[in-house]
C-alpha cells in the first residue's frame, strides 16, 4: 500500500502508544514525515516477505535521550546522510528500509527515508514497540549484528562504527550520542532479507496505523477509544490517576526516572510508580508488581488516549495506564535475559501480563 | 638510511626526552620497535622531500592516557589494522608513514607500521614533542583535517570518524578512547605529501636518534650526559632535586596533575613545580615561571638522563628538569593559541624560554 497522510499520522500515534514512553514523541514524527512525504516520492509499504533472501535491508532511526530530540527538531538530510553512508561502506544499495523500533519519531525516520529515496517500507520492525539500547532488537537475539553502523549528527559529523559485539555497539555509539549533543541519527543492523524476515516482529507499522486509526474512528463516533485500542492490541487498564510527582534525571545518555500516580475511579486510595529508562519499564500497584518490560506499559492522557511519552511526563496530568503483551520472540529465555526486568537492575522475574492481571 | 636497532634504542630514547613527559613510555615502545623489525622487513629512513605532492602520507600513533599504556602492552596487528582501514577508506594506498608527535611510543607505533607494511618512514612530525590533543599538531595549523581519521582497540573495535572540523575529531576520539579502556590505536591527518612537506617538523626523528646517541656515547666515555644532550636540542638546566609529591588524577581520558620537585646542588633551598596534562605544561620556580608550553620541560633521572614520563613520576626520584625550545612553526600566534599555556588553563603569556631563562 502507498501511505497516505492519514495513514502516516495514524502511525505515528499508534507507534508512540506501542513506543512504551520511548521512540519519541507523535507530533514530531508526523511533522517531519508528513513533509516529507509532500516534498518527496509515495512511500510504500510492503509485506516482509517481500524481500528476497539475497536483499540488503537498512533500518534507520535515531537514537538518544527523547528529552534532547524535543530541542533538536530534525530536517531530513540527516536521515538521507546516514543511509547513503551505510551504503557507500558496505558497496551496495539497500533495497528495502524498514524501522528498527516503534515509536513516535522511530517509526517515522524510516518514512522520511523512504520519501526522499523513493525506496519501499518494509511492514516489520525489531522490537515491537521501544527499548533503549542498541541489542535490544529481535535481530539481535538470532545473532545479526549492529554494526557496521553509521552515526551522525546535524553539523555533519559523522562516524562509522564497526564492534565485536553488539553489547560494545551499545557502549561506543552512546558515548557518540552524548557528544553529539544528546541525539543521533543512524543506521543500523543492516542486513540480507534472509535475516530480517527471520528476526524481523511482523506488522508493527500496520498495527500502529491500525491503532491510530481505531482512535480517530473512536472519537468521531464519540466511542471509548481505549476500548477501540485495547481491542486491537489485546492490553488492558492497568490504573487511572493524576500524576503526582515525577522524579527524573539524564545519566549515561538516557533519562532515567520514575512516575508517581494516584488513583481515581475504580483506583482510589491506590497508587501506581512506573519506572523508565527512556521507556516505561515496571510497573507497580501499591507495592505490587503488575507488568514489567518486556510488555509494553504505556501512560496514555485519559481523555484522548494521547501517549505521553516518559520526556512529557509531569505534574497533574490526568492519565491511564496500559499494559500490553509484547511480542513472543522477546518471551523466549535469550529475549528475557535480553530485555527483562532483571537486565535493567529490577530484581523480579518477567511473568507475562495476561498472567499477572489474573492474579492482580 | 636504514634503522638498526641502535638507532630503534637511541630514537625511543631521544623522542621521549622531545616528548616532554608523554608520548610513552621509551622501554615499552623499544620493545615493539625492535621485535617488529626483526619479524618484519627492514625500515627505512627518508627525507621528507621524498615525497612527491601527489603521494598519500598516513600518520599512525596511539592515544589515550599514558597511564592505560602502560598495562596494556601493544602487539602490531592493531596498527596494520588502523593502517590497512584507513588505506580502505580513502581508497589508496599509504605511500609513506609518518609520526605524529615525539614520544617514546609514538615514535615507535610508525616503525612497527613501517616494519610490517615495508612503507618508508618520513624524517618528521607534526609536534617536534608530544602534545595532549589531537589539533595540536603543526598540520593543523596549515589547515589540513585530522579527519576521516581510523581508531580501532585491540579487542578488533574500530571506528572511521569524519568531523566538521578538527576540535570535534579531539570531542569524538576522546569520548570513543574512554569506552575503549584509556588508549586507542589511530591513524589520523592522512594527508597529500605536499601537505605534509608544508606542516611537517623536520627532523624529529633524526634529532631523536642524536640525542639517545649522545647519550649512549656520553656514558660509554663517562663524560656529563647533560651537556651532551643540551647541546644537541640548544637546552637548558631549569631544576635539580628530588621529588617530593605527586598529585595525579584521570580526567576526561587525560592524566593530569602536578609534581613538586626539592631542589638540591645550585637549587638548595628551592621548590620547582611543574604542571602536566600527559605532558609537562608549566614550570614554576619559586613562584615564578621559568618555562611553559609550547616549549619542552623534561624531567629526567639525575644520573642516567633517562627520560621520566609524567606517569612514572614519583616521590623520592632525583630528577634534572631540562627546558628546550620548541619548533618556530608554534612560535606564531596561530600556534600560541593552540598550544600556549592560556589554551591549558594557565593565566600567563608564552615567553620564549630563551627569553625567560634570561631573566632568572
Amino acid at each position: 500500500m502507498i501511505l497516505s497522510a492519514h495513514d502516516i499520522r495514524d502511525m505515528a500515534l499508534g507507534a508512540a502508544i506501542l513506543g512504551a514512553g520511548g521512540g519519541g514523541d507523535p507530533y514530531i514524527g508526523m511533522l517531519m514525515a508528513i513533509q516529507a512525504v509532500e516534498k518527496g516520492r509515495k512511500v510504500e509499504l510492503l509485506d516482509p516477505d517481500s524481500a528476497d533472501d539475497s536483499d540488503f535491508i537498512v533500518p534507520v532511526a535515531m537514537m538518544g535521550t527523547p528529552t534532547v530530540l524535543i530541542e533538536k527538531i530534525p530536517g531530513g538530510d540527516e536521515v538521507i546522510w546516514v543511509l547513503r553512508s551505510i551504503e557507500k561502506y558496505y558497496g551496495r544499495e539497500a533495497n528495502y528500509i524498514t524501522q528498527i523500533e516503534a515509536g513516535g519519531v522511530n517509526s517515522m525516520i524510516p518514512i522520511v527515508a523512504a520519501a526522499y529515496t523513493g525506496k519501499p517500507l518494509l511492514n516489520g520492525d525489531g522490537m515491537g514497540r521501544a527499548f533503549p539500547e542498541l541489542q535490544m532488537v529481535t535481530f539481535h537475539l538470532i545473532g545479526v549484528k549492529a554494526t557496521p553502523m553509521v552515526l551522525s549528527d546535524e553539523r555533519g559529523n559523522s562516524v562509522v562504527l564497526d564492534t565485536i559485539d553488539n553489547f560494545w555497539a551499545e557502549r561506543i555509539a552512546r558515548a557518540i550520542t552524548i557528544k553529539f549533543g544528546g541525539s543521533a541519527y543512524i543506521a543500523i543492523y543492516a542486513m540480507s532479507g534472509k535475516d530480517y524476515k527471520r528476526g524481523v516482529v511482523r506488522y508493527t507499522p500496520s498495527v500502529a496505523m491500525e491503532i491510530g486509526r481505531a482512535i480517530r474512528e473512536a472519537k468521531r463516533r464519540g466511542v471509548n477509544v481505549f476500548d477501540a485500542i485495547l481491542d486491537i492490541v489485546k492490553g488492558v487498564i492497568l490504573f487511572r490517576g493524576k500524576i503526582i510527582d515525577v522524579a527524573r534525571f539524564n545519566l549515561g545518555g538516557f533519562a532515567r526516572g520514575e512516575v508517581t500516580i494516584e488513583g481515581f475511579d475504580d483506583y482510589r486510595n491506590s497508587r501506581m510508580v512506573v519506572k523508565f529508562q527512556n521507556e516505561n519499564l515496571v510497573a507497580i500497584r501499591d507495592g505490587n508488581v503488575v507488568a514489567t518490560t518486556p510488555d509494553i506499559i504505556s501512560i496514555l492522557d485519559i481523555e484522548s488516549a494521547k501517549p505521553i511519552t516518559t520526556e512529557r511526563l509531569r505534574y497533574g496530568l490526568r492519565v491511564a495506564v496500559v499494559g500490553i503483551p509484547c511480542d513472543s520472540k522477546w518471551r523466549t529465555e535469550e529475549g528475557i535475559r535480553t530485555v527483562g526486568p532483571r537486565y535493567f537492575g529490577y530484581d523480579v522475574d518477567y511473568v507475562p501480563i495476561e498472567v499477572r492481571i489474573r492474579g492482580v
